[in-house]
């Protein structure tokens, strides 16, 4: 296990919003994040589709982790998220990458999955500026 | 209390992902819809402020609510959310007003604050794609 | 005339594209600024309305104005637009305001209105990052 | 030529505005277009480059094409962009896809390229929905 990933375990273990949730890192390399998370009925909206906010949440996050892989420690300052189907599934995957980086700044796209046995969906896109935090 | 209300507050209930995190329906009209949240440290992230990922979830929500209040049931196609600062405090407000809409589609736009003792100060701001669920 | 405006005027004037489409600093003033444009033949699509690429490059300008207006020498780094509807009349105005500034950047919404004879009417809505340009 | 190629030509033919830019179809087919620019001084901003609204165009009209290459007559809903770096070159070109879509919308991504001897950046990304017009 790499030590950048170490580092990302670490980050997600000291959030708690995402230890509530259940999130997962699965891939951290320099330019590119995967996380996951199970699908369970507590992150269900009304219809029995994994909440919208819940997506938005992961594929935030993972945006986050793509531009810090590169960045160092950031936040999300914007994104925007298309929502393209129902999240139905056991499993979420959020794929986020790097589109174009500079010092203090990444621009990283996000697709996020729905898993089941059947296979895998994409359920969401999302684009977004992630801002190195100073100091 | 208003029958538009009731039914409001009926859809919050029956969303296990925002019962998870104690949202309230704070004030819910034709046009506009106000989604609260007690923040507690479950909703953290790594530095101690409400994670991004709750603020998103919050405005996505009140959108969604915005939209609703003139079209009926109703998801969010898409949105687009600035973080303007940490969010710190006891309480998360989510105020969405309908901008614009038609038949089927609404765009709206929403505004979070931080609320503390010491007064209200807006984190976040948001802007969406609200879709009237056919059927 | 302001020296903010006489300024804001003199930048137009020297962005050979805004002058090709004929903008006019219609307001300029400390967190706000009001971009206006005389629709044209040249400015339409294929449907007779005003092309939306028009519609867009005027609620960006906008939104840079205004986030200038606070910060200085500026551009936009991001922003998202939705149109509500086709671009009908004689003339566009985009009204743009800044919603939260630090020493860097600014965030700012944008409204735009096709004014004729009967009246204006909202025809998009933006809401964008202004980052300072350095040194 | 394709059919469908000639169409795209046809519709950007009877763009005013695209034809003021001197905008040109490089490639249209099924799921993408390629709209491409050659730039000249009309087209830049106070510093020289590319002006923002010009880039911002040509990914909207290459969203509109690739969400119509699939839906058929369309309109850009909604679009967002993040600007990478100044555009400078002698040609743009905005190639665009469809992510995902249904029968009345399309999620579109489009990636904006200035091009000149010394090879091709990508100067901006663009994400929006593209919606089909009824009747």
């Amino acid at each position: 296990m790499s030590e950048l990933f170490e580092l990302g375990r670490g980050i997600l273990e000291a959030q708690p919003f995402s230890v509530l949730l259940g999130t997962e890192l699965a891939s951290f390399e320099p330019g590119s994040a995967v996380l996951a998370l199970a699908v369970r009925d507590e992150l269900r909206q009304q219809h029995g589709f994994v909440h919208g906010g819940v997506v938005s949440y992961l594929a935030d996050n993972a945006l986050t982790y793509a531009g810090g892989s590169v960045l160092g420690d950031s936040v999300t300052s914007e994104y925007k998220i298309n929502y393209l189907r129902p999240a139905v599934g056991e499993r979420l995957e959020a794929r986020a990458r790097v589109v174009s980086s500079g010092k203090k700044q990444a621009v990283c796209s996000c697709e996020v999955f729905a898993i089941s046995e059947e296979g895998e969906r994409m359920v969401a896109v999302a684009q977004g500026t992630i801002s190195k935090v100073d100091g």
